[in-house]
Formats: C-alpha cells, structure tokens, sequence
C-alpha cells in the first residue's frame, strides 16, 4: 500500500468512524424515546434525530467520500479496490462501498424530507392502531408507500423496485429467490401445522399464572447474564416493544416488556433480545465504528436471536438445566411444573393473529403473508386503501383466522409506518439461516443438546463468534453461510428441526421430506 | 422588514434551530452518562459528545452565518441590526450576535483538540480524586488552564483574561467588579460568621437518621410536583452529582442522589435543580431552540435555584406548610420533630471544607476562594502545581479551616477538570441575584413568607415567569436585574437577609448594615 493509498484509507476511516458516531447518537436519542423520555419530549424528537441523520448521510454521500474511494480505486459499480490493499481492506472497502452506493444515490432532500414524515407517520400509526382506525393512518401509510417507490427508483430498481428494498437490508439478495424459498416454506409449514393440528392440544394454562414484573425481571437479568451478556457493557430496561440498540463499542442495550398474566412472553423476548446484544459485541473490534464493524444484515442478526430464543431457549435440555433458577426467580407460578412440561408449553403452537406472539411454526407464515403484500404494494398491485381487506384475506388463505378488526390485523406491526418496506423477508430468513448454522454446529461440536443441558452455552456462543459475529461485514451473508455451512439458503434444516422437534411434542411420525413434494 | 431581510432571518434561524437540535443530543449524551450509561460505553462517549459540540461549532462559526449576520446589519461588535426590524428581532439578534461573536473567534481545530482532551482530564480528575493524588492529574489541570489562557487570548481578552473567561458564562461582566463586589461579600460574611461562632451550635443530629433511599425519593417526586414541575414534561432521576439539563422544549431533567444517613441533603439538592428546571421551563417559548430562548446566564440560573433552594425552601414558613406532606414520605426519621426545629436544623451554620455541602452563610465563601485561586492561574501569577498549597492557605485564610488532603481540598470540583474557568462566580453572583430578587418579590407581593405558609409558591413562580423566566436571552442579566429590582447587582440585599434570618436562628441583635464600614 503506498503512501497516498494510505493517506486515503485512514482518512475514509475517519469519516467512517463519524458516521458511526452519528449513528450511536441517534441511538441512544431512540432507545431514550422508547424508555425514559417524558411525553413532552416527542415534539422535538423526531427533528434531532432526523438532523443527526442527515448529517450522517450528508458525510457518506460528500463529494470528498467519492474522491477518497476513487482514489482508492472503488468507483466501480462493483468495486475491485486497490489490488496492492491488503485483503481485510479490500473487503472493508467493499463493505463501505455497498454503503456508499446506496447512500449517494439517495438526494439528501429525499432523506431528510422522509425523515421528518416518519416522526409523523410513526404517531399517526400508534394512535390508529389504539382506536383501530385504519382511515386516519391511511394517509401516512400512502406517503410512506411513495417514499419507497422513490427510493426503489433512486437505487436504479425501477424494474424490481422490491429487490432494491430488500437489498438494503440483505446486501446481495433479491425477490425471486426469496418468493421461491418462501413457497417451499409455506408447503412444508402447512404440512406441519396440520398434523399438529389433528393432534390433541397442549395445555399452558400455568404459564398465565400470574408473575410479578420484578420476578420476571430478576429472571431476564440472570439468564442474559447467564447466555453471556456482560452487564458492564450492556444494559437491561423496559418498554413497549422489545429491542436492541448499540450506542457504541461497550454500550449495547436490550429492552423487554413483562407482562403480569404471562411471564413466559419476557423469557423469550428478553432470550431473543440477548441473541442480538451477543451479536453486536462480538462483532470485530478492529473494526469497530466502521461499515465492516457492523452486522452483515437484518436477516444474520435476527439468525442470532432466533437462535438463541428457539433453538437453545425453547429446548428440553436448556430447561432441565436452567428451570431450578427460573423457579428461584418467579417462585409460585412454576409450583408443580417439571421441565418436561415447561418445554411442551413453551412450545405449544396454535394459528394467531398477532406476529410477535406466534410459535415457530406459526411465525415465519406471518412473514410470509407481509412479504405478499408488501411485494404487491411497492409493484403497485396493490394500493394502501386496499390493505385491510388484502390482509384478511391472506390471513384466512394462509393461517386459516381472520382479524375481527385492524388493529389486530394490518396494524399491528410498526414497520411500514416507519417506512420500513422489505424488512419482514429478515426474520422468515433469520429462521432459516438459524437452523442451518444450528445444524452445522451440531456436527461440528458433536450434539448441542447435552452442551446445552451441561450448562456449556458458552461454546454455543464461541461457534458463532468464529463463523458468524467476527465477520462483520467483511463478508456478505451469503459468504457468512456459505463459509459457516457449507450450503447456500436453504428451507430444509429449518423445516426438518421443526418436523423432529414437534414430532417429538404433538407424538406424530415424521413425513420425511414433506416439503420437498 | 424586506422580503430580503426576511430570508436572511429565516435562514438563521433554521441553523440556530440546528444548533439547538445538536445540544439537545450533547445533553442527552452527557444525561445519559451520569445516570444510565454502562461503564463500557464510558471511551466512545466523549467522541461521541466532541463531535456533536464541533458540529454545532461549524454551523455557529460558518460563513454563511456570518454573511447572514451582515446581511442583517449586524457585522459589528456591537451590532445596531436592520433598523427596520421589529425590537424582538433585534433582541434576537443581539444574543446570537453574542454567541457567533465568541465562537466565530475559536478555530473549529481548538474547540475539538479542547473537547476531546477534557474527555480525559474528567477521568484523570475523577481517579486523582478518588485516590487523592494531584500529581497525577497536575498535567491535564496544567492544559485545560492553557486552554483557557489560550481562548482568552483568540477572544481577544490579551489584557484582561479573565474578563473573556467570565464573560461566556455572565454577559457583559468583567473581573473588576466582581472583584470587588466578592471583597464586600467576604467582609459581610465574615463578620455574620463571627457573630455565628459565639453562639451556642443548633443540634442537628436528627437529620442524620437513617432513611432509605426510596422514602427519600418519594418525597422528591412529591416536592418536585408540588413547587411546579410536571412530569409530563420532566424526569427525575439518580446521579452522583445532581444536576439539570435540557434535552428540548418539553423535556427537561433533574437529578439528585441519596444519602441515606443524610436526607437533608435530597430535599437541598431536589429542590436546587427543580428550581432550574422551572426557569427552563419557563424560557420564552416563543424563541424556543434560539439563542434569544436560552437562559440569560449562569448566574441567573442559578439565582433561579438557589431561590427555591434557600429562599423557599430553607425557609420556616415552607416548613410550616410542608412538614406533613416530608413526614409522611420518610416517617420514623422525623418522629418528634417540629418545623421550628427541622427549620433551624436544615440552616445550622458551620464551616466545612466541602463546597456543595455548606450552608447558606459560608457557601459563598467557598466561590470567592475559587475566583480569587482561578483568576491568579489564569493572569499566571499562579500555576496548576502550586494549587495544593495555595488551596489550604486560603482555606485557612477565609473559612478558618484546613483540608488534610487534597481529594477534601483543590480536587472536590469537577469544573477545572473540564477547562470551566470563570464559571465559578457564577454561584455567588447567584446568591446575590436571588436575594434582590426576593426583596423585590416581597415587596410587590405583599409578604412572601405568608404567601409560602399559605402553599401559594405559585404565586412567587409566577413572578419569577414574568420578570425573570419570559425575558430568555432577549436581555442581558444586568438587564433582567434592573428591570425587575429597579437597582444594579449589589451584595446589600443578600447579607441583609442573611443577618435578618440567622438573627433569628441564632439569637443576636443585627449590626446593621455591619459591611458597609
């Protein structure tokens, strides 16, 4: 690497890192609105974070980006970088090129003119779904549906609009692929929900015994601790909506709700939220506060949570091991329960219509009826008007239920009034990127049952570290599987978890393959 | 005004606006580190908080700005404006004339180079303290004095230092006067303080009961509510130094901590802060997120504070009127104690050698050591290593006392530690404010005191809205001062008051006036 090559890369790092800054600002601006920010705070939130993140857009998108990656030998659509970079930095600049691409093509207006709307949108939403009045979101919704479409055409996808969306979120993926494993999977969960279905149900009735929320608390702070959360760089809180933000390298926080009539909600949330913390810590401190220090996609990380909240948290072996301290935490409410029951009600599965509280059977046919219709609102197929009737009716096609009224159907979910449009495919494919890498871990640490109920997650979460967490974003996702698995995408690990698993639950013989038909 | 001068004012005020979203971040990222903040996320935040103050910098010192300025005729030192210009405008323009005139001074390379070393002058003062140990912050307290020398001298402040230190935090003061008010303040002090000593000590042991945390906390909430802060649009919550800050309109916080062998010092400390984030709250609404909006100094901030602090609530008759509401939040604690007694416990006098715990007699003692210690540093009569000495013989000197190290001694404050030189006499300024203020209040009310017995503090708040709060920073403090209390800053009113209330206390006969010989 010669003089000026490096004079360039170090001063792109600098740029990078105030980007990253920026970033961890908003984040915190964002975890503090949904924590401890007084409702008198709501009016100016939306502009602070809709400035810092103009501001960091304005500095990905600058002129002095562009000539530093030029410089550097990345003006290409598909960069080849500098052949004397050595390797790692090659591959970050393909990680801040990727960045760079999206943001440059995007007028700084567009960002921040969507910003402000998003603040509005996202009130305006919250109130609809409280009076279920899906008229008064309407407006919003249509506005957030055009920002997408813009920015579809922005990206240069104005003929696969939805691939330019997903793109975003899954560096490298488009919507052929994800509508052919999606079908694959809608067969083969189909097939599985109605065996269950002919088989007699499960009773969880004890998991609504009620639960103090500090019981709930003292638990979820043990079993984060437990999974590996170091409480010196994290932090556990309360809100509405379960999530996980990093504000910096050392600071990365989850939040989980508990609710009083069913303590076994904030087991899984505050499992699921851990999973993400985990993989935020874990990715490549030489990398820290750069584009290739930051998570490889939507779909790896939601990998990460399900794969703790599933694969370790709702098996047999994790509860013979952890239900003695669950016990200890929530006290009467476990009274006359033994892990084998315990397991078979936290994995009792049954059609709902609410997403976040579906089992793993049930879940991933909830993505797929939002990616449905979002592929058909960004096609023009379908217009925001005509999402109600849309959703129960794909609601009846695919889960066999229909919502008596939108706050429990279309409204449910926050994403499309943040303007969030191509998320969802992330967490069907976060499913099964999970079960790939569980499968492969299991060969390669030789069963993770009797890891698990030894206690020895620990190895667990050392497996992900070296295949998944210390990539970063120095390899794409599908690279990240790839290397990890030794097979690209596939439904079948998740679907022949799912078979084994609930087999073994509902006392039904596997069809094996059922899904392949 | 011209459709051109319109614009331009527009335009100026979208960026003073962005100013202000920027410090709303910084004091969201600084709450943040003194309440929630894990320890891990302790090295990126001081990036974090140095890149928002640089980038609220760049706006304020731009060329846009200053051609906006000019445009608006306000190019001079002190600038007239656009005589066409309705007068809130031209106030309007006057304090943000006052704020670019200071920044556009300060190259944006020292304002970062100064941030990001006070980052790690706090944490090398905050492990001095700790282990007592000057030496080892002696060279970061020896750079945050050069920064200050230096800015002196970009503010073009060669000759009188000082003056351009102090003058950031109390607009239009200079050391002269100061100087010399301090000199009649120490004199009215010391003689009180005389008088004090000879009389029998007031026992206040009971104050030393133990109450727990969360019954002091209770009585926080209910105190903090009842002198008018609503908590739709504030937050209290727990750090190791109380403080207040301003994250936007509507979102204003409090701090305080909890000694539970101590509770005296919530009640002090609670009632401090609210009574800054009253006068927050009250800043004109109509220039939120200006510079006109923000408050007139930090003197008058905390006039503000130590009103309610002391004026209110170190007084009998709010004793009178609250005693029930503290007794039922911290119980055995107060059993078999009256207002009179809780009145003369909460104002024992009693020279002590830390600053934030003394009494209303010796506090401003404290602040004329401080100033005398800081205005020889920066004039370079004094340098960083001969503070340890120079502390103790000026504790001795003034309050009689002597440190045994220095954690007790030059170390207690924080201040120096982040380059906050000529901030100090802003506490004793304070004082002094409050008490013309109260005088003033008195007269126009009728009688504060019964106006206090009778739970009607509304009543003083609401003076304080109209004469002090409304006026932001369309006057100067000494503006703000002469319009409310018809008469200049003067210590008179302040050890006029003191004599009445501790004549009482500690039962001899006033000298009046004893410092005016």
């Amino acid at each position: 690497m010669d003089a000026s090559s490096e004079r360039a890369l170090s001063r792109l790092k600098e740029i990078d890192s105030e980007i990253h800054v920026l970033s961890g600002a908003s984040a915190l601006l964002g975890w503090d609105q949904e924590t401890y920010m007084p409702r008198g705070g709501l009016a100016n939130r939306g502009e602070q974070s809709a400035l810092l993140e103009g501001l960091a857009h304005d500095r990905l998108a600058s002129a002095e980006t562009a000539a530093l990656l030029a410089a550097l030998g990345c003006a290409d659509a598909e960069p080849s970088g500098d052949p004397s970079l050595p390797r790692p930095e090659r591959l970050y600049l393909r990680a801040f090129h990727r960045a760079w691409a999206r943001a440059a093509k995007l007028p700084g207006e567009f960002v921040r003119e969507r910003a402000k709307a998003v603040a509005h949108s996202q009130a305006a939403w919250a109130e609809a779904r409280e009076k279920n009045d899906f008229p008064s979101f309407e407006p919003h919704f249509q506005a957030m549906i055009a920002f997408a479409r813009r920015e579809a055409a922005y990206l240069g996808f104005e003929r696969d609009p939805y691939s330019g969306l997903l793109n975003q979120y899954e560096p490298g993926m488009t919507e052929a692929p994800v509508a052919a494993v999606f079908e694959e999977l809608k067969a083969g969960l189909a097939s599985l929900l109605s065996r269950i279905g002919s088989r007699p149900q499960i009773d969880d009735s004890f998991l609504h015994r009620h639960c103090p929320e500090e019981r709930q608390e003292a638990f979820s702070r043990r079993i984060a601790g437990i999974l590996g959360l170091d409480p010196g760089r994290s932090r556990l809180d309360r809100s509405a909506h379960p999530f996980t933000t990093t504000i910096g390298p050392g600071d990365v926080r989850i939040t989980t709700r508990y609710l009083e009539d069913y303590f076994a909600s904030s087991i899984s949330s505050t499992i699921h939220e851990t999973g993400h913390a985990l993989y935020e810590q874990g990715l490549p401190e030489a990398w820290f506060s750069t584009m290739a220090g930051d998570a490889a996609s939507m779909a790896v990380h939601e990998s990460q949570s399900r794969f703790w909240e599933n694969v370790v948290g709702r098996s047999l072996a994790f509860w013979k091991a952890r239900l003695p301290e669950l016990r200890e935490c929530v006290g009467p409410a476990l009274d006359g329960i033994g892990p084998e029951e315990f397991y078979r009600a936290m994995n009792k599965v049954e059609p709902g219509l609410i997403r976040v509280d579906a089992d793993e059977v049930t879940y991933s046919l909830h993505i797929v009826l939002r990616f449905e219709l979002e592929s058909a609102l960004v096609s023009g197929a379908l217009e925001p008007s005509g999402v109600p009737s849309a959703w129960k009716a794909a609601m009846e096609r695919i889960l066999g239920i229909v919502p008596a009224d939108d706050a429990m159907g279309c409204l449910q979910d926050i994403h499309w009034s943040l303007g969030l449009v191509g998320y969802f495919p992330s967490y069907a494919l976060g499913n099964l990127y999970a079960a790939q890498f569980a499968e492969r871990m299991d060969a390669d640490l030789g069963g993770i049952e009797a890891i698990i109920e030894r206690g020895e997650q620990a190895r667990l979460l050392d497996w992900l570290r070296r295949k998944v967490h210390s990539k970063g974003s120095l390899h794409t996702p599908s690279e990240i599987v790839a290397d990890a698995t030794g097979a690209p995408l596939s439904p079948k690990p998740f679907l022949e978890y799912l078979e084994r698993k609930y087999a073994g639950i509902y006392g039904f013989s596997t069809v094996s393959p059922p899904y392949s038909s």
